[in-house]
């Protein structure tokens, strides 16, 4: 089969996110075989990743198998693995079930994880959303949380399972705050005896002085405001200072809450450092990888980083890490292999920036189309059609579609499942 | 509100599934209040589990909220617990979290699980399938095995995780070995480099004499003749000895493989046992509880057993462990509950047969409409549309048969993602 001619270049891409991908279908029609490895069999659509945590969609709406989108591609093979390093000597890659994988060009594409900012022992008690099994965690302690109100034995307990924080005013944060005050007014009306679920407190906490900061002030303040109606209480210049199984202590104050969810630090995969051991290259406070302009960790290696991974100045900022940037990168760090193939010198990476949105609730949203600003009804049926037209997979799209709009005239959420409840408690808190 | 008038006669219902929902629907209008506990948060429309393990149908497809379902229905509190005694003398039951309900009528209608033959070693290496875990772990072990085989260093080792098992050949084994065939032989084609999916090997083995006993010799007939050319080599007359990680020994025979799922034998729920214990009334070999004609214990208790954990006679056979049967039982309880209510006598339980079907796989299934017995495509037809007509809910109908019809032009399975991967290795097997 073509992608076994071992006299081809051999390129080998570590993550089969939107870098990663986006590179690998640029490479279709070159001389090359290319290995994909991924830990996951599926690329995640992750901008509405917070909709399978918050139930309204399930996880085969916002995945599909790399393999699958793939099957044509005949240069390239999946390979379902974890890379734990990078060998720059050799030329290779080792894989955790103990086998190896020599590159001739490298992409390193992992992405990032959730941070804790040094606190590991909260992941425990305030799980993250990056994965697919991370929504389904969410979801799991989300539900739950209102049938242990509705069998509380006393106010005080019926009150902290009633509370909920989100740690973290980006983009992640104001999503699950927005869609869980819904749920909570409109979702679960009239299905408890003993509770009013559209009591449930919801409070989204951010450390700085407003939330998605990487929006201009005017669209913050919207933001704010339209999270106020949807029943959210934001707390800005609140950092957080410890979490237990029964609260958070933000600044002076204690609030009692059996569900915190975490949306605050973001930290690059563990493949950051393994490179800047690799290739003496140096990483951001964050983890992330100082490339070269042309995206490789030195114009020498072959070796190229993109995606959450990357660090890379746009003008006096960074480049933002959002689907678009990654796939850019992904293209980008394909057009590098080509030139390299070809022996043409590398271009500099140029981010084009189409803008910046976010989605609050429903109707409730903002856009910044570099300078056009808008929000509200107007901004959320933008966010809608750009998200559900780049879900890859013409049947996704279709069944997003007919979800959303089933949810939206009934407020319903058709994913209500709790899963895992009768799995070992280490399942239950994965 | 109404549920908590507590002057009403109290009806506790153990088990949402569909003995225990119909009951409780049934009672809508009577002027009692019921309490209907269950250990997971969903009513669960079994038949068309086998299609979340084999990744064409997402949970939330086949699966509704309790809650949602009986919201309007305002004599009802849903309860998500797990009932572990009951107590005939406070006539009471005992919850898992240490707390105690009050009963003035009971239905117990905890169902089923799978049944290892006392070879309860067997469930780590053969996993059955009951519940919505039990199908994402048997979706994630199938879905894996390709995966290994993908990147295996041996022909032995690649051998044996292209090679599937299904021991049990009643409906679920047929309609599990029918479906993995038809993934192996088209839905992965073209997405593998190193193997063919289409040369794996699945076995169906039973130990009597033929696959689908409960029907007509002829339609058993008609069945191994469509498993097999979908791709199935069935084994009749092949009880299990052994089943370990690498294979299972048939008779004198050896099977490598690295996949063994279970769908061979079925236990009552423990709490059968729990209701002889109390009411001193016989279970049967597989644990059912041997009810009076009207579907109780004992005609004083006011304690009734309905679906698959009641032993009843229909004639000269048992009524069967099917959804048709379930429904009427647990219809049946709320009119035995209604009479009481009214000092009237009970009637006894008569189960209308409306006829007997199984799919087999694409475009083949058997259908036995007392007497009227016809097979291959027209069956499938009639057992899709059954079925579809029976979901609960009409969304969940609409996106099955969208995402049957997908499937049907397409081959390809739409839920086919791998999840809990990086969970640990408890959560993994669970």
């Amino acid at each position: 089969m073509d992608a076994s001619h071992s006299s081809l270049p051999h390129v080998v891409v570590i993550g089969g996110g939107f870098a990663g991908l986006w590179c690998t279908r640029a490479l279709a029609r070159e001389a090359v075989r290319i290995t994909l490895i991924d830990r996951t069999n599926h690329h995640l659509f992750q901008p509405l990743l917070y909709q399978v945590a918050t139930a309204g969609l399930s996880s085969p709406d916002i995945a599909a198998p790399l393999r699958h989108i793939l099957r044509r591609q005949r240069n390239v093979e999946v390979r379902l693995g974890e890379v734990v390093g990078i060998d720059s000597v050799r030329r290779s890659v080792q894989l955790a079930d103990g086998t190896s994988v020599a590159y001739d060009y490298l992409l390193v594409a992992s992405g990032a994880t959730h941070s804790y900012f040094g606190r590991d022992e909260w992941a425990r008690v305030a799980p993250g959303l990056k994965t697919l099994d991370d929504a389904l965690a969410i979801r799991r302690r989300v539900l739950t949380a209102f049938e242990r109100a509705e069998s509380a034995s006393s106010e005080d307990e019926r009150d902290a399972w009633l509370s909920f924080v989100i740690v973290g005013g980006g983009p992640t944060g104001v999503e699950l705050a927005g869609t869980l005050a819904e749920i909570a007014r409109h979702t679960l009306k009239r299905e408890f005896r003993h509770i009013d679920p559209a009591r449930a407190a919801v409070r989204l906490i951010e450390a700085g002085p407003r939330v998605l900061a990487s929006f201009p002030e005017s669209l913050s303040e919207k933001a704010r405001a339209q999270l106020a109606s949807l029943g959210v209480t934001v707390l800005t210049g609140a950092p957080v200072k410890a979490i237990d199984a029964d609260g958070v202590e933000v600044g002076e104050t204690r609030i009692a809450s059996k569900t915190v969810l975490w949306a605050a630090g973001v930290a690059a995969s563990a493949l950051g450092a393994e490179l800047a051991r690799a290739f003496s290259v140096e990483t951001d406070r964050a983890g992330r990888v100082k490339v070269k302009p042309d995206l490789s960790v030195d114009v020498e290696s072959r070796v190229y980083v993109a995606g959450d991974l990357a660090h890379i100045a746009d003008g006096d900022r960074m480049v933002p890490g959002v689907a678009p940037a990654a796939k850019q990168m992904g293209a980008h760090v394909a057009n590098a292999i080509r030139a390299s193939l070809r022996s043409a010198r590398p271009q500099p990476f140029q981010y084009r920036d189409f803008g910046n949105l976010a989605t609050i609730g429903r109707l409730a949203a903002i856009v910044d189309l570099r300078g056009l600003k808008f929000s509200g009804p107007l901004a959320w049926a933008f966010w809608l059609l750009a998200h559900v037209f780049f879900l890859i997979g013409f049947r996704n799209r279709l069944v997003v579609m007919l979800n959303w709009a089933w949810s939206y005239w009934t407020y319903q959420r058709s994913a209500r499942i709790i899963l895992g409840e009768n799995s070992p408690p280490a399942a239950r808190d994965s």
